[in-house]
């Protein structure tokens, strides 16, 4: 009896064949799936990770030039933030753990918890899923939760007091759009990276990463390391020469090249 | 307390404002998490619904001639049948119930629950759902799926030998490329309705219905009751006169047009 049989457990690996020509984009699905299972990732965000799977199909599962300009841009920024803060879903602590943990370090960045649908038991499972990757601290779980952001409804807008509250820029990933023009209503820098660059996400943030979290957050680590002996004008020329509404036009325009161009 | 605080339940409606922008994208989404709640959408399921989603945003959440084309011809091909079998699994299930039976009546077609993730508990939910929408029978349920297709792994090659083992024709949506190709290969015709053009499905199948299920089942029910009247020979011209590869280029063509004309 194998894998399939079980109603409580949906694992792929034992149901695909090694050849399966899709193989590496279903491990990849298996670790959200997990993830739901273990509870801190939510059905909605499986849905939101397909959305996300069919962009980075239509841009060649490759990370874009475009895409490394908002990186340099976004490591800029961070390196030249006061309070950054990475903002952690579950899709993200499912998909790219120890790079958030690592990333936050490289930085000096807080890690915090937000979610869409916050419960005590996700918050709990996703600070758990970080402290095992390398985390000393992890805000936005439990009471720590407890700041608000104006206009916005329910337990959408509770933050850390330490945290997103009093940050200048944030870093998130699969971002509800309500959010994040919260945010950015309340004057900090929005860093997003989103695989779809129509999103409201991707039009409201400062800077926007069209590209899968699976390769971004190497690249924002790589670009750190780089980047850090930079100094604080060169940054700062980086920051001022970026240009958002250009990147997302050519992440359009990469992927109706692309589907001109296929031959069925 | 609201509904954000059960983690069991993770219900859209009493979370998402009134005003907010993609609403009933959101509802219909609805119908697939509680389709997970009750154990028969697979969580892969919830992906696959996001890729789609992806697709049908970039196509305007409308069906397109190159649907309508494939519609009439899957009709055709439908009418002219022995044997149709309507193959369901989870999330046409969760979305076009009422539907299936209704199409299956009217082309005097079975319906068979057909999964990649295959158990008993998920067959009888399905039935469950089926029967209520009105089906009187219900085929590749428990002992009933004991045929094989060859050549398919575990699980995912049992069929009912009173139903898909037998069909010519085989409606279906959402479904993984090993099987359509089985199929394909066992001599039936394969109508897929995926509204990803570059998928596996889409190129295999003999005709591709490039929508969203929501929409293409109640035009499959219009066409049906149109063409019913036709001559077997006006039903032949059609699915003779039908090219799949042009549809399915047409389709890429219009995605990437509309993409190179939005601005931001």
């Amino acid at each position: 009896m194998d894998k399939a049989q079980d109603s409580k457990e949906w694992s792929i690996r034992s149901l695909i064949p090694e050849n399966h020509p899709r193989k590496e984009s279903l491990i990849i699905r298996e670790k959200i799936v997990e993830g739901l299972e273990e509870g801190y990732v939510a059905p909605q965000g499986l849905i939101a990770h397909g959305r996300g799977e069919c962009f980075d199909y239509l841009m060649g599962e490759k990370t874009q030039q475009f895409a490394i300009d908002a990186i340099k841009a976004s490591v800029a920024t961070l390196l030249l933030a006061k309070h950054p803060v990475i903002s952690v879903n579950g899709n993200m602590a499912a998909l790219v753990p120890k790079e958030i943990v690592e990333l936050g370090k490289e930085i000096n960045a807080k890690i915090e918890v937000n979610l869409f649908y916050r419960t005590v038991e996700r918050e709990k499972a996703i600070e758990k899923v970080l402290r095992e990757a390398g985390a000393d601290e992890v805000l936005g779980v439990g009471e720590d939760a407890s700041a608000t952001i104006p206009e916005l409804f329910s337990e959408r807008r509770r933050v850390s007091p330490r945290g997103i509250l009093i940050a200048d820029v944030v870093l998130l990933a699969l971002e509800d759009g309500d959010r994040t023009e919260a945010l950015v209503k309340m004057g900090k820098k929005v860093i997003a990276i989103d695989l779809n660059p129509l999103s409201r996400t991707a039009r409201m943030a400062s800077i926007t990463i069209v590209d899968n979290v699976i390769r971004a957050f190497p690249l924002l680590i790589k670009y750190v390391r780089i980047m850090k002996s930079y100094s604080r004008e060169a940054l700062e020329e980086i920051v001022k020469k970026y240009d958002n509404k250009a990147v997302l036009t050519a992440s359009l325009k990469f992927i109706a090249q692309r589907l001109s161009e296929i031959s069925l």
